[in-house]
């Protein structure tokens, strides 16, 4: 189809916290478990494999996802590249830049090149923009609300 | 630049209740101050303008657009062209299409034909991301979270 082109979801979010803790919250697999989803688990290492598992609040699975950590710069910079979970997603990159202004850390969240913009983009655009929401309340408030206690908002979660 | 590319920003919720009552939210100016701003005024009828403007708690004006209504299809769709307001907005569109999925209406929400992503869009998207959710809780709950009230994300708002 000639009409398609490659699809960026981007998001912002500024949170009131230096940007090392917001890097922590990105850079392990305990804080990763405060703000996404509970069941994370892996290495959050370049080059070692993070696997996170969805659950619906009466335990069925949702969905899981495995990512190659690709960029950990303290302070500054995580990346992901999806090497498993749903196709839509393999090889597509997370992205959290941060920098600091005044009293925030601006996170600038990208999940970049999805290759087209279908229904499941829109639903996927919506869920990152909760959980960027819930990294924040994390880091502000000590409480995220990560899967499975995450905001539904369709019938798909 | 060559690498700049049209840049879409949409969005996936659904919503227990029938289309009527959503796209009566979404399709007069008393149903958009219950969700997006209480400062909402203007004709919703084809061809005619709404305006809308945002305040901070303490009441400073944050920004404001006008927008054209270009289509109100009941129950389906309901299309708006900003033609006044931040610079990046001018010319692109706001779209809801709904449709029934079981107890859900399905809203599909696309603000398109952004001429390039910038932090802004970034900004917006993680905005619209709330108002969607303030208009899923305006309809299930009778409460949303209209401006001055809606959730604040980062430091620009």
């Amino acid at each position: 189809m000639s009409d398609k082109k490659m699809v960026d979801i981007i998001h912002r979010v500024g949170i009131k916290a230096p940007a090392s803790k917001v890097y922590e919250a990105l850079s392990t697999v305990e804080g990763i478990a405060g703000w996404w989803t509970r069941d994370t688990s892996g290495k959050s290492q370049i080059g070692k494999t993070i696997v996170v598992r969805f659950f619906s609040p009466d335990e069925r699975e949702l969905g899981s996802m495995t990512m190659e950590v690709k960029s950990l710069e303290p302070g500054r910079k995580v990346q992901w590249t999806f090497i498993a979970g749903p196709e839509e997603w393999i090889g597509t990159d997370a992205t959290f830049d941060l920098q600091q202004e005044g009293d925030y850390t601006i996170v600038m969240f990208g999940h970049r090149n999805w290759r087209e913009a279908v229904e499941f983009t829109a639903h996927c655009s919506m869920k990152w923009a909760m959980f960027m929401l819930s990294l924040k309340e994390l880091i502000e408030t000590g409480k995220g609300r990560p899967s499975p206690h995450d905001i539904k908002i369709d019938n798909w979660n």
